[in-house]
């Protein structure tokens, strides 16, 4: 693992707190619902989303607007119809506004020293370069889904980063809280380590973060990460 | 001109001083060539191998590529027959290691205070990213025609920009050294500002950088557009 040169991150649930930014944002526009159950609600249409682009019911659509499709739903289900569309549209940017977990930060800065540090995520490249000035996170690169016009966990979007640095795969280690995540990175070669975010959904879903003893690093967070490479 | 909110940066000669750069490169791996010559001659390569990919005449190649085989010209022009692929690989990549003007890592790193940087360049996102993390570039977003699948001059380079961060044309100003770039960012409905690099081609061949009067800013470098734009 001597040669991993490129650190590939994962960003939602890895780098920022989505449930607790969504929470706080739902909270604060709309005091009457269950903030909390909304926030789940709205993440929990994510993935189904994707998985219609990557079969092909569903053209190339950014997560922008997937989102937007997820929240027009929720609102609908939340028994919302006092917002605007202005104030509509400012919600579903609520996911360019999330904040860093408190190790994120300093974590990425001190790996950034040694690694060249990127997002492999897919969120847009609009939302995640507005993320990460919000959040001041020092990215060298920002990779998206929508470079790829494939969603992870497509293979292209694992080797495309190496096939962009001009690395072999096992340069590349993809850093994810998130399994699915990281064993379709492993399948094309990449080197992983997983971050535990025991409240990546809460306090109210819990979440399995055990070492499962597949990836080359486990580690409590991004901070921890580093000091596991030596930065 | 109040509601310009990214500043998209040309980068080789604009931010970057090529020139310099390359021959140095060359004077030291090569003390038999004329390194400025060989310098230019190289750059020289380079604009009618993008006008080909646009054209259709040769499918989609990365500037990597593009730098590689005009390279492999070069060195047959200047009888260069002592490098091995190692050598050359690692001279191609010299595009990666470019030294940026004085002014540009100050100048940016003002103007990201009040606006989003990126980069909108021809070079592939590996290079721009290598040469970020060489150069201490402060990028927001790198951006590249690798993003569009074309080149600029293409106008789905300029108005790719508008899009990704969700903004109008408008909103986006197109900052270069090259009045073509400008031109064509212009009449996509950017916002255009021209910087002075009298010396962007070395000693020996001059460049006209006096104000033609087209664009919003004409500034003498990075930090004094910074100035203009009151940062």
């Amino acid at each position: 693992m001597s040669d991993i040169r490129v650190l590939a991150f994962d960003v939602f649930g890895t780098v920022v707190d989505w449930h607790a930014s969504i929470r706080a944002e739902v909270a604060q526009l709309l005091p009457q619902v269950d903030a909390n159950a909304f926030a789940l609600a709205w993440r929990d249409g994510y993935q189904p989303a994707m998985d219609k682009v990557n079969a092909g019911t569903l053209g190339w659509t950014l997560i922008d607007d997937l989102h937007r499709m997820i929240l027009d739903e929720v609102l609908r289900r939340f028994g919302v119809t006092t917002l605007g569309e202005a104030q509509i549209r400012h919600l579903n940017k609520a996911w360019h506004r999330l904040a860093p977990w408190p190790d994120a930060v300093q974590g990425l800065t001190r790996l950034k020293t040694k690694f060249t540090i990127c997002t492999l995520s897919n969120g847009n490249l609009g939302l995640l370069s507005n993320m990460a000035k919000h959040a001041a996170l020092p990215w060298d690169c920002i990779l998206s889904a929508e470079v790829f016009h494939r969603y992870k966990p497509d293979p292209a979007t694992y080797l495309g980063v190496a096939k962009i640095f001009d690395l072999r795969p096992e340069q590349v280690m993809m850093v994810a809280a998130h399994h699915s995540d990281l064993d379709a990175a492993r399948a094309c070669g990449l080197n992983t380590a997983y971050i535990e975010r025991p409240l990546e959904f809460g306090s109210t879903r819990t979440k399995d973060v055990a070492d499962n003893g597949a990836n080359g690093y486990h580690a409590k967070d991004i901070e921890a990460l580093a000091s596991m490479l030596g930065v």
